[in-house]
């Protein structure tokens, strides 16, 4: 319990240091080295690291999407070109270890290549979008909708569990729990929107928040959180694996606090691309 | 042999009433259809047929795609919408089919799901963007690089074919063959071009081909139908199956046929994306 709150105060120290770099390259870059490290314990996990050239183009595809999304995704032709050419390599990938490399796996790590960094580049697409003021607490939103629901519903669960909400494929999980997350999500996000919205005042970047609109969403996105973790878990168990890793003492491995926000960031994206929650005010 | 010169006349019946309706949604239904057989084959071929929520899921996936594609893929947030909402969906497939289901499974049929429509909504892309007399080209370009070359590759390897090319994967192709299927579809398909300006230029839409680059980029189209059919083979290999199906007497299933074409069609439309080829006169 120490080693998992010290792991989670170091992770907020970083998460501080990543929000003053919002607004620079350094932020793709570190949503790069996010998706290469989750795509690798994705990997490994569903022993889809061999051979070789799998993990290495698949890692590759998981490093650039969040350089280079924002031109891709800006034309269909490019879409198509780049989309093409990723596809061209597996199946070169497949010929080559055509003895050892099942096309299933081959479907797998090419699934996980695409969506981990096409989801995760949701927050590079907050920023561009929305600027740093409004896309950071966007950002914030998506990861606090995962964290905040993830905690809530361990000390819910851990007090008031009861009643089992997927034995099979999670057994720690109860309703008591997701409701537990729920709640502690959509109020301490309420929290976090009003301290953050002093902050941004402070800096002469004043937002406005719209709270109704706030409170109704979270519990959404908390739902959708869950959903995620779970779709982890049932991957995990598949595979016979407990942790995606051991980067993080405490907590596991990246993909095993990330595994929400996968689901989250781009629920976040689509949801205020469609109903604005935050409004710059200058 | 005559069965299949029959199925291939037939075909080309069809194809001429395709070309007929190119200009309406009829088209656009034609290629919904195909996309629905090749992922039926697919799927079966694969195993991944079973449970039936897969099956149906990814056949939505593959009917929709060639309607809504110009839709979805002209904006970013449309786009991740449409991704986000099916990846849910096929996790929640993985999850209500936990038990049977592996992660690997699904994900190779995602794959089919995905690529197979997204590819050949090439067809729809290049009659959008090029409108009808000059689109209608590019198709027939994208079909004729694909049959000409398996034609041409079918009868030099019967004549001359000496040097296997993959032995593991498709004992039946040679080196002599695949030159043979280069050099036909080259040639056959500037007759084409030309067949096709002078009764353009008979309906009033005068059109001008610069034979040069056809002349160049058809053996590159060539080579890519030829790694497509390659890749289909392998597929098929892995998974012990002879023919993708029985639909076309002689030819296989449709996925037999259209192996090669579901990698020219996107080849072409990227291709004259960015380099013109058949200009309109009027």
């Amino acid at each position: 319990m120490r080693q998992r709150v010290l792991t989670a105060v170091v992770g907020l120290g970083i998460l501080a240091v990543v929000m003053l770099i919002f607004n620079t390259p350094g932020f793709n870059a570190v949503i790069s080295a996010l998706c290469i490290l989750a795509v690798y314990e994705l990997l490994s996990a569903v022993k889809c690291n061999k051979p070789r050239g799998l993990l290495v183009l698949s890692l590759t595809v998981a490093a650039a999407v969040p350089f280079t999304g924002a031109y891709i995704f800006a034309s269909v032709p490019r879409f198509l070109s780049a989309l093409f050419a990723v596809v061209l390599l597996y199946f070169i990938v497949l010929l080559k270890g055509f003895g050892t490399l099942r096309a299933e796996k081959a479907a797998l790590a090419f699934f996980f290549a695409l969506i981990v960094p096409v989801f995760f580049c949701a927050a590079v697409m907050l920023r561009d979008s929305f600027g740093m003021a409004v896309g950071g607490l966007y950002l914030l939103w998506a990861l606090g909708a995962a964290w905040l629901t993830d905690t809530g519903a361990y000390f819910a669960g851990i007090y008031l569990g009861k009643h089992k909400l997927a034995p099979v494929i999670s057994p720690k999980k109860t309703w008591e729990g997701a409701a537990g997350g729920i709640l502690a999500a959509t109020f301490c996000m309420a929290l976090v929107a009003f301290l953050y919205s002093l902050l941004m005042y402070r800096l002469g970047m004043p937002i406005r928040v719209d709270y109704l609109r706030l409170l109704l969403l979270t519990p959404v996105f908390s739902v959708i959180g869950m959903f995620g973790d779970l779709a982890a878990s049932a991957v995990k168990r598949q595979y016979g694996v407990k942790d995606f890793g051991t980067m993080m003492p405490g907590h596991g491995g990246v993909m095993d606090r990330f595994d929400s926000v996968l689901f989250t960031m781009p629920s976040v994206y689509i949801a205020v691309c469609n109903i604005s929650v935050v409004t710059l005010l200058v």
